[in-house]
């Protein structure tokens, strides 16, 4: 993890640019803290990092209020980051199928959604590993983020993930499904209800299946990006309940 | 409302018993407020004020250190009040029908609630009048409560109901469903996603079926009496949010 950049934000946040490799991200810590920090990885939507920033600013800046850092980076295959192979033709295919009213069909969803966790999975870990190598960085890290298929595979694969904050609202492979059973940390899920183009009933069967003994599901009404400040508050509080407590 | 007794909890609210007609009920209220402060309608679940009575306390003191007043009272047919005209019967059908593994048909779920929903209902209304009348209780007010159905007629009838907290979790009759669609106040729905004896996936169309712009549905992991106390304090902020800002 090289820094690139460093700047202030007017609430005392420090904002880091850096680059892990070829990957870009960023990373956002807290103004001062006496005790090291939670880390939360902040996954972004798949819309890359710089579309996505004033969202991610926005959330890291709230962690940062509660003591926590938070980092993100450019998802593979997003940004300036190579395209993956067959995701162009696997987005076609989805188009087609949507267009002509077809189902989506499994082969269409692992296509689609399953080269993206096999890359980004590895790749947050590498980030973990760094961050907690930073000074003033430790305790048990969080994972916040967009395509809840990776960070399914994530909670299930990583044991320094200590909670998660889910954001249903994508396509889900069958695997994952699979996956769900073996997360047991528990898990905070966001559920858009009227999220155009996303399966509600493959939301709340990816939330059924997960092992946790703790797991929330948060519903409310509206489309994709509509999720309302208090949801986002619930959340935060959620992290605050699990990592914190951890600490001590 | 004739008060009978009124003692002092250690927090300094004041719990003091009445009677309604012949109904009992109980009044807390905040140990000093210097405006008026919104009444919640705290409906019990169907047990018996008795034997729901801690649980009833517990919300009610959150509820007041937050400055709100909360008023219970038996339901009909429950505690000493008259059994309700074929409760005995529609209860020893829902049995038969379970330990046959047979389905629970729309007739015994009519006969089971809709006597209860039609005579609940004018009984909140009526505590409502009179809440409304005492010096230092105004403003908007909310419902919080066990049997659904309740809540959810109270909620299409009543105006002076501004925010609904609901808890999911018993039979739902059809037409409480088409009544759902009358609703427009912001709602709090609370499942319990392995409620023994409960149809989750009733509870889900109900949510689905609100006509209410802000709703929100929090499903936790656990039984019917399993509601984590995070989810208890999420409910209480929905009224902050709803019931205060109004106030103003």
């Amino acid at each position: 993890m090289r820094f690139t950049s460093e700047r202030l934000l007017d609430d005392g946040v420090v904002e880091r640019e850096f680059i892990l490799g070829e990957i870009p991200g960023i990373l956002w810590t807290p103004a001062s803290a006496s005790a090291p920090v939670s880390p939360i990885l902040l996954s972004p939507p798949p819309i890359g990092l710089r579309r996505a920033y004033p969202r991610l600013v926005g959330r890291a800046r709230s962690a940062a209020a509660q003591g926590f850092a938070s980092a993100t980076i450019e998802l593979p295959g997003y940004g300036d980051r190579p395209r993956l192979p067959g995701a162009e033709q696997a987005a076609a295919d989805l188009r087609r199928a949507l267009e002509a009213g077809e189902p989506v069909t499994d082969e269409i969803i692992d296509a689609l959604v399953l080269p993206l966790v096999e890359r980004a999975v590895p790749e947050w870990q590498a980030v973990l590993d760094d961050l907690l190598r930073l000074p003033g960085i430790g305790g048990p890290a969080g994972y916040s983020g967009g395509v809840i298929s990776i960070g399914t595979r994530l909670a299930a694969v990583e044991p320094r993930i200590s909670a998660a904050v889910l954001f249903a609202g994508s396509f889900v492979p069958r695997v994952i499904f699979e996956e769900a059973r073996q997360v047991t940390v528990p898990l905070h899920v966001l559920l858009q209800w009227d999220d155009e183009g996303n399966d509600r009933q493959a939301a709340l069967d990816l939330f059924d299946a997960y092992a946790s003994e703790e797991k929330t599901l948060h519903a409310n009404l509206g489309g994709h990006r509509g999720v309302p400040q208090f949801a986002g508050e619930e959340a935060e509080r959620f992290f605050v309940r699990h990592l914190r407590r951890k600490l001590r």
